[in-house]
């Protein structure tokens, strides 16, 4: 049932950009600084006024385009897309985003990142009134949505279309004349507004901005539709906000840390959880502090600042290891072949380390750099996760695998210290992720979204059928 | 002239295993712990003990290699190497290492990592006298004159076309009866001998030895001949060791921060460099310390350690920057499309920054940065070199340029300074740095060569003519 | 006007089989019969009861298959089809059959060889209803149609949908539960049924059963739908057959020699007309007769035998020229690089060559054959040709260009004879044409399609509008 | 044994071209007309008066060229290699000709068609003195033939190198300052010369001049060298001509029936082959003749002519059967798929028919032509070959296998007739294959090698030692 409800949009990175040249190359450098929110594919779509065209593939940015195929699409107008890993083969190349379609009316492109939780269930009730999907993406139940909608001019029927979907989303449509920006009435996942010169930009996160050296303008607001056309920017509200529930887990871990989300910088909301996790668990007593590459750097900066213990390169990730990579047999997983991660024997070896990492899902990985530690002579190894057990599912896009999975669903901290093979364990309380986070909205949590860690899910998520005026809408 | 005297072997790495069923495998997660010292090509030559069979390929590791690729080379003994970027495209696949020849007397594979100054000599004189080469490599050479050699059995042949060659080599040669591991007389570059279980490895790092759970034995040394084979390893000298130089850079920078190199640990050197710096230049007040990524980062942590400023994640690396990637046109780098580093502002803004990196070759890197971290608003950038100024070229394999375009040869300290655009400028000191690499060897320097800081070079550097005694070893 | 109406599907070839488990291989066999029909592309769809599974790609079926992917699509039914060379980059891998569309309400694979005359208005109108096209291709709109009818079961909705169709197609569809087989009602293109053991197997021509062993049954009747499942074969007429209308191009050029339509095999027929159009033109004194390779030998074998006057192999066609081949730049034409064909001097110097060819579409070809033949030395060169001038273009998938390019639309046969260069020009008269095909159905012309001779087109060819009845299909 | 004597040059093509802008897309050209003569890989060497550069691949022509490719070697001079497919994965793109050799005196590249019957014990003999061979080809050995020789200028060190080979070879060395052409002193293998505007070009066989428009001049003639540069062409004998010897089956079935050897266009002969064979067997009555395509139509019209029984179209190649084309099982085959050839029933069905072969191997393909015409329908098959019994293997480059494999080597006529099935059999006579070829050279046979029919070798084929005036001659 749950993996019924869970789209394959998750955690991808969009990219737009409107009223310049260069509109191809500048989505490829920015889907490059969008690289780390999806790595199974990219695409771009571009305008030029009277045609999209597409360039697509599976793989990394760099795999997907060269210069050629930049060259192929010629225009001034572009959105673009970074795919995050999806759970099977479902989908291949035709699912890689922006979906692109063509037809008498006019051609379309969308391209979205989130999870739209009611997808399936308009997806089934449009094929039940005759429609024809290609994809299993959410992208192109949107399009069918706004394809059918009877409202005039586009930006109407594509209102209408937003008013039916239920979850996170941020998207960005393309049609030759206009570009549409729209973030879901909670504002789940980021979406910011920049300007390069005359022309507007739009981004998942600000890096992209900084790299293409465009400047920040403001986010794209919950419940917002921004149509940007060659007569320049309008807004509107296509939906009353609620509540603000912003994806904790982007702070956590998934944004880079050069990013800023509603004007806080990424790592340094990493940095202030690692301190005030210094301070939670100001008991323990170590020699060195050392962080789980890439993503619990910036905490275990923060802790060794607040703790006085030193911060240490303890752990060494390999850069090389991509998609396609082998992977060791059991038993040379048991002769010891260790792929992504290795320790630095000399930083660790007799000493009472404490290990910073941003979370804890199954359970495996941290048992695994828990025994590689100690295997390396570790005296003694405390883990500190600098945010709090993760309980629940999330629906809006973030890949946490099901309640079963979860080992916090199931398990005390306690029990999961003993099944990872610390020597202690201590959890970033809910109370410090949101002081460290640090956002001013009056809102509870300052406006985050904490599902995953409190069951407190911002929209519904099993909803179970059309209701009658859904399908008013519909016709 | 430089040019010519300068191979294409430079800064690879290189493995083999002897004993093991899992020999191609073991080879390729050896590979990938040395992939850091060379991303352009890498090989896999495998025996069963009666066929030599090579896999090889451009690119990285995981290009090259797919388990089917494996499977087709079945044996329990291996050599591999990992190729660095050369000097154009004269080569291509054909330069891959390791180089394999077959023939009527025996087939015979090569790998090398170093750079033999006298190689266009000898090859020239080969030549002259009728023989016909298929790549520009040193170690074609090196075959050659094995095969020409009128010794026997095949180890002396080895060791007679050894004493031929001048300049640094760390290598392996394969045939389908025994594995032969030399290192030039004064030790240039690392190579480590180590045992799984029944097995022997070498590596030009000890991090391969980690990935795949062998055991470290000990050095192979300078002069030294290893030969292994189903009877064991036998060892011999075939040169007088005079002077030890092993090279400094490989604990500056080239070295993977969890190898160590006759004993002492890359990380740990570094960090005693960056702690060293911190108390060489003492004057200086700042607000935060941060490191270039990824070589940089051992010395920033110690220099944030003795300085007692705290160390932040001030640059941030783009992890997915690749080899095909589509460098910006001179037009969008001037607006600003930076690929490779991105400063984070918030950490920066304001700020007197200490920026440590591990050196300067050129000193465009260096300005680039610089300007980078201003841009984000930084109040004074102060630069710390992790080693002395790089004067003179290397002719041993690392890739540092001419003496036209080191900035280091024709300008002082305050020069530099002034082009990089930095508020101060501090290079390690000659003895700091052989005081904190610490080695205890009783030369001069520890036993480390550190020609490209004070000119002196442990060899002869442009042999004119081949010796009548030499051609005498070439009958 | 003439271009918009004319769809993606011509000239292609269908193959399906059901039950048999070598579904996937016979398959491809199939389609290696059919690859005169189609270059462009192939694809295979496989079931297995349960799901549909696709292998497709651009370019020969050599190209698109290998034993690993027809491994990959596991089952006892499957419908394949080969792809003729279309219009433009319109469509690329997305146009390639059959097509596979996966719904809730089940999966459904369609193959169609044939034009749809009305194919582009249909696509009008249900756009302007909501739905959304992915290709260019006639079949897609086949599906939307079938989807949106209302009828049940699935058999009723395709019959509701063909009768919407004007045009010619042989069409293929899948389903887990069955394989539906259907013939416009003027039987413009060929579709045999035969067997194979206990499976059925359903061809567009008779040569893919001989190649896979299969034995012929009948042809599938114009305006006939045959259902097939695991019940076995059920036959019913979707609509009333006014005028049979078999293309004659098919026997002149299109079909292989080996194949037989409605019961006539193509060789033998094409002998005829040959052997007619030498009694047709008794006056031309000549000393050797030629054909064009491949398509003419028959009917130049035929001229022999009647004649009198030797077969000669006058023109050699080169075996390798594939798509990808790189034509010669205007300057090497002219310096008289030929690829296609050559002559073989030594037959023609000094002689009077008859030439057979099977039409005339822009006169080009003929001009550069009659030239390069000249160029050999031949004395006189008089081109024959076994097929009426053809003076109006095809609607029904056989690529004869518009009207403008139809050198017979606007030229005399004298015209054409100088254009080309030949000495004399002689065309098969229609009645010739039709009596050396020969069928013996009683309607004028034997039951054949002579549209493009004689402009009597057997269906509407510019249908305007959707008509209220047929609106009422379409809710 | 007799695997290790024959080398993998046999069979291919070789074409070269100087003083020509166009050479390398001429070059192509040229190649694509010779490609049936090699399918298995191609290479083009093209100089600019400095510098040798190459495009090789593995597949057709086609398949390994592009217009990028072709623009990537520039020149005016250029020597091309279509290769045959050889015994074995031995060796992939390395043994795909031109070879390439770069030194540091001057670069050398050599293309060849024929087979070196001694070349292995020269390679041998080179290896023992300390030589490195890449490849297993023979004009590797050529290049150290060159490469050792102290004679001077080049042309002397080339002549000095042919003296050494034994057995067939046409071959082309290219340096950046002349083009040499070589014939072995039998003339084995097809060499021609011609003009192109002020180019000269060389080609395996006159078809390759047709086709890019080039004027025939003359053969190369056996044991002459033709030297090209930019002083004209000037010529040489290396060898005494005791015994002229083109080979037979080129005009039998190797080379292409527009191509003229020695002045004798190869469909003129063939056809009096198959004109004689009816002579020969004047008793056989039949309703049709038919031959085996493509090689063996020639000889049908011939035969047809002659006898006056009528040509006919009984057998269909498929075209688009390539090198990756998946065989079908043992099973499928059982059931009847057939995938070369197809028989067109109605043509053979109740009729007495002749198949025309050119030869028969190892009987198995006749046998399962003669099974296919039965199964259609033949009341008698007569099986006709256009060559005499093929009793000796050829070891000077066509691929006839063993004695063991070859069918005439132990089967007397009446057991060979038997073992195919067919009706009846007839060889064509060594006399009326001579007397059909009609070459007016005085030698035996009009200067043809017939020893696969005779066991008649023009050269010593199984050469045991280095005679003493060879070594002197390799010193």
């Amino acid at each position: 049932m749950l993996a019924e409800i869970r789209g394959l949009n998750e955690e991808c990175g969009v990219f737009g950009i409107w009223g310049n040249p260069n509109a191809a190359h500048l989505s490829y450098y920015g889907l490059h600084a969008l690289q780390h929110r999806g790595q199974e594919g990219a695409g771009i779509v571009v305008s030029d006024g009277k045609h999209l065209r597409a360039v697509k593939g599976e793989g990394l940015v760099n795999d997907v385009f060269n210069e050629e195929k930049l060259r192929s699409i010629v225009g001034d107008r572009a959105i673009a897309h970074a795919r995050y890993s999806t759970d099977g083969g479902v989908s291949g190349i035709e699912g890689v985003q922006p979906l692109l379609f063509h037809s008498s009316t006019g051609s379309l492109s969308i391209a979205q990142n989130g999870n739209i939780v009611n997808a399936s269930h308009l997806k089934q009730y449009l094929e039940r009134q005759g429609s024809i999907f290609h994809t299993s993406s959410d992208a192109e139940v949107l399009a069918h949505l706004i394809k059918k909608s009877t409202h005039s001019p586009f930006r109407a029927k594509v209102k209408n279309a937003l008013t039916l979907l239920k979850g996170a989303y941020s998207l960005l449509i393309l049609t030759k004349d206009e570009m549409l920006v729209a973030r879901d009435p909670h504002g789940l996942r980021p979406l910011s507004l920049g300007r390069l010169g005359d022309s507007y930009v739009v981004a998942s996160e600000t890096c992209a901005f900084d790299l293409i050296g465009a400047e920040y303008i403001r986010e794209v607001e919950p419940g917002e539709l921004v149509v940007i056309d060659n007569n320049g920017m309008t807004s509107e509200k296509f939906a009353d906000v609620t509540k603000r529930a912003m994806c904790t887990m982007e702070y956590v871990y998934l944004a880079r840390p050069d990013s800023n989300i509603d004007g806080i910088n990424v790592h340094m909301a990493r940095k202030r959880m690692g301190k005030r996790l210094a301070r939670e668990c100001a008991h323990i007593e170590a020699d060195v502090v050392t962080g789980v590459p890439d993503s619990s750097i910036s905490a275990a900066i923060g802790f060794a600042e607040e703790s006085g213990i030193p911060y240490e390169l303890g752990l060494i990730k390999n850069r090389y290891v991509g998609r396609t990579f082998i992977q060791p047999t059991q038993e040379l997983r048991e002769r010891g072949v260790k792929m992504k991660l290795s320790p630095v024997v000399q930083v660790v070896k007799g000493k009472r380390v404490v290990m910073v990492d941003d979370s804890i899902v199954r359970g495996t990985t941290s048992r695994r750099i828990v025994t590689m530690l100690k295997e390396a002579g570790a005296a003694e190894v405390h883990v500190v996760i600098s945010s709090p057990p993760m309980t629940d599912p999330c629906y809006y896009g973030i890949d946490t695998s099901t309640h079963e999975e979860l080992i916090a669903s199931s398990n005390t901290v306690e029990e999961i210290r003993e099944k990872i093979g610390a020597d202690s364990l201590t959890f970033l309380s809910v109370e410090g992720t949101v002081d460290s986070i640090g956002r001013e909205y009056e809102d509870d949590n300052g406006g985050l979204c904490m599902a995953c860690f409190t069951k407190d899910y911002p929209t519904e998520i099993f909803p179970d059928t059309i209701l009658p005026h859904e399908k008013e809408l519909l016709r």
